[in-house]
C-alpha cells in the first residue's frame, strides 16, 4: 500500500495516516509536521541521548511555524513510567499549552510509547506526530497506534490506542545506531516476515551483513516493508481484538525474560528468544509443522541474535511474570503462534490460543 | 431516541450504548452489567460515601457472574488526581486483572471520571459500565465517555474519551442525596434547556418543587431528557471538535471560579453562577438577544442556585484561570454562548467564540 514514492523515500498509507521513509529527510522533518498536524505550540519529547544531535536543530526549524517547547527524559526502559508521564504532561501544562498543541516524539521506543501517551490524554487527546530513531521504533512502536507505560507489575501494563497523526523515519540516523540495537530491530522485522511473508523473510537472511551495517540500500526497502505488514495488520483490527494479536508472536514470553531480567536484556533479544521459544510450543502442540522454530532460530543466530533464555533465569519467575499478560482471558495466558513460516494460526476468527503452564514450563526448560 | 420503554424506566441509545433510566433498578443492576460487559472479573470503583449502602449488595450480586473486588476511593473532587487514578490501578493489577476485566463505577462524577479514566487506560482500555448516583453524574459525567483527572494546574486537564458500555441511573437513590447536590444537578438540566431545548426549560421551571423533593415521578423524565440531549450532542461530534461545544456554556467561567473556590463550591454552583455571567458576556456580544441572562437568572433563582461570582473572589484569578481551558485555541480562550433560549450560536462550522479578556473583565467586575 505505497503512495507517493518519492525520490528520497515512500510514504505508506497506515490508514488514517501516512508513514513516510525515506533517507535523509532532516530538512524535511518540520515542515512535514507542521503540514500534517498544524498547531499554535508544538513540544518535542525527547530523551538525553537524542536531544543535542537531533531535537535542538529540529525545535529551531519548527519555530518558523509556531510556539515550540523541548522536554527531554532520561533514556531508558527504566523512564517509561507514569511519574515520567506526569512530569511530561505537567511540563507541557507550565508551557502554556492548550488542546492546539503537537506532541512530537523524537527517539526510539521508550520515548514513542511514553511521549504517545502524554498526548493520548493531555486535555483528552492532541495529535502526536512520531520520529522514530531506532531501527526497533521505525518498524515496530511508531506505527499503529499503541501507546503506554510499564509499572511494577509489567510493561506496557498502563496506556491507550492513540493513532499518530503522520510517522517520519528516517533511515539516515539509524548510522550512528549501536550495532546491538541495530539487531535486536531486525529481530521484529524477522518476526514481520515468519507471521505474515515468508517471501520477506527470505529477503532479509540474504541482506543480513548490509543490512548489520545499516546501508540505506538495503534499510529502507526493510523498513518499508515491515511498516507495510504491521499497518497493514493494525489497520484491519486496530483496538487488537482478533487478527492484530499475531503482531504478539514471541512478546509473550519475550516479555515476561524482559520483565525477569529487569530489562538488562534489549527487547528485540527477548522477542528472539521469545520467538524460539513460542515457535517450539507450537510444533509441540501440533500447530505449527515441523522444522519451524529451527528456521527462525537459524535466521536469529544469523543475526546474531540470542534464541535461548539466560541459563540462570528461572523458569517460575518467566511463568508468573506471563500471568501478568494483557492477552490472559478467563485466567489463562494466551499465544498467538505460526502454522508455517509466513502464516499464523487462528481458530474461529481467535488469533491466540490459551496454553496451560505445565506446557509452557516444559518449552522453557 | 428512547427505545423499550419498560414498565420500570425507559431505555436511551446514546450511539453504541444504552443509557437505563429507571425507578427502583437496584436488583437488575448486576445482571444488566453482566450482560452488556460480560468479563472474567468485575471491578467496582466506588467511593467511601456510597461504599457500605450500594457497593457491597452489587459486588454480592455480581458475584454470581464472576471474579470481583471493590476499590474504595475517599470521596470529593479532590481526590480525582493522578495519584488515585494511580492507586487504584495498581489496586486492579494486584488483584489479578487482566485485559478481560470490567470496571463498574458506582459514584457521583468524581467517581465516574476517575473510574472511567482506570478503565480508558488499563491495559490499554477496558470496558466500563458507568452507575451514576447523584443526579449531577445521571444527567451529564456518566453520558458522553469523557473522562479525566484534575492537575494543580486545572480541572480535567488529563484524560481520555472512553465510552461507557453502558449507563444505569436509578433515580431512587436520589432521595438519599444532600439537597444542595440535587440543586447542583438541576443546574445542569437547566443548561441543557437553554442549550437545546427551550421548551424543556419551561417544563424544569413548572416541577421545580417535586424535582427538589426528588419525587421520581418527576425526575425520571427529567433525567431521561437530560440525558437524550447530551447523548444527541456527544454522538454527533463524540470527540468535541464542534458542535459539541455548547455542553460547555457556563463551564469556562464556571470551572474557573470552582478551581479558584479551592473547590469549596459544588460543581453545579459554579455552572450556574457561570451561565449566568457568559449569557451577559453573550448580550454584551451582540450574539444573545436581550433576556437571555435574565430568564436564566430567574430560573436558577427559583431552584435555589446562586448566580454570582462570591464576592471576596479576585477578578484576576477568575480571568487567569481561564487561561488553562482546554477550549483555548491560537492563545484566545473560547466560549460557547447562547444566541436565545434554546439555541447557541455557530459561525462557520465553530460552535464556541474567542473573547478578549477585557470583556471578560468587565462582566466579571
Amino acid at each position: 500500500m505505497r503512495v507517493n514514492p518519492g525520490r528520497s523515500g515512500v510514504a505508506i498509507d497506515a490508514g488514517g495516516y501516512t508513514v513516510h521513509v525515506g533517507a535523509g529527510l532532516r530538512d524535511d522533518l518540520a515542515p512535514l509536521i507542521a503540514e500534517t498536524a498544524p498547531a499554535h505550540h508544538y513540544a518535542v519529547i525527547t530523551d538525553a541521548n537524542i536531544s543535542a544531535r537531533y531535537a535542538e536543530p529540529l525545535v529551531a526549524a519548527l519555530a518558523r511555524f509556531g510556539r515550540t517547547s523541548l522536554h527531554v527524559i532520561p533514556g531508558g526502559e527504566s523512564f517509561k513510567t507514569r511519574e515520567s508521564w506526569s512530569r511530561l504532561t505537567d511540563e507541557l501544562l507550565d508551557a502554556g499549552g492548550t488542546r492546539d498543541t503537537t506532541v512530537v516524539a523524537l527517539g526510539g521506543g521508550v520515548v514513542g510509547d511514553l511521549a504517545g501517551f502524554v498526548a493520548a490524554t493531555y486535555m483528552r487527546g492532541v495529535p502526536v506526530v512520531q520520529v522514530p530513531t531506532t531501527l526497533l521504533a521505525m518498524i515496530d512502536a511508531s506505527v499503529g497506534g499503541k501507546t503506554g507505560v510499564d509499572t511494577q507489575a509489567g510493561k506496557n501494563l498502563v496506556g491507550a490506542f492513540h493513532a499518530p497523526a503522520a510517522v517520519v523515519a528516517d533511515v539516515d540516523v539509524l548510522s550512528t545506531l549501536p550495532p546491538a540495537h541495530r539487531r535486536a530491530g531486525l529481530a521484529e522485522a524477522i518476526k514481520h516476515g515468519v507471521i505474515a511473508d515468508a517471501d520477506y523473510l527470505t529477503t532479509i537472511e540474504s541482506q543480513l551483513d548490509a543490512l548489520q551495517r545499516a546501508e540505506s540500500g538495503a534499510t529502507l526497502p526493510l523498513v518499508a516493508r515491515s511498516v507495510e505488514i504491521k499497518a497493514d495488520v493494525a489497520r484491519a483490527d486496530p483496538l487488537e481484538r482478533g487478527r492484530r494479536r499475531i503482531l504478539n508472536f514471541g512478546h509473550t514470553l519475550g516479555h515476561a525474560i524482559e520483565h525477569v531480567s529487569g530489562f538488562s536484556l534489549l527487547h528485540g533479544e527477548c522477542v528472539a528468544i521469545g520467538m524460539v521459544l513460542e515457535a517450539r510450543l507450537a510444533e509441540r502442540l501440533g500447530i505449527a509443522e515441523a522444522g519451524v522454530a529451527e528456521r527462525i532460530e537459524d535466521t536469529l543466530i544469523r543475526a546474531k541474535l540470542p534464541t535461548s533464555r539466560p541459563a540462570h533465569m528461572d523458569v517460575d519467575a518467566i511463568v508468573a511474570s506471563t500471568r501478568r499478560d494483557k492477552k490472559a482471558r478467563a485466567g489463562a495466558v494466551e499465544y498467538a503462534l505460526p502454522t508455517r513460516i509466513g502464516e499464523m494460526t487462528e481458530q474461529g476468527g481467535r488469533w491466540s490460543v490459551p496454553v496451560d503452564e505445565e506446557t509452557v514450563r516444559a518449552i522453557l526448560a
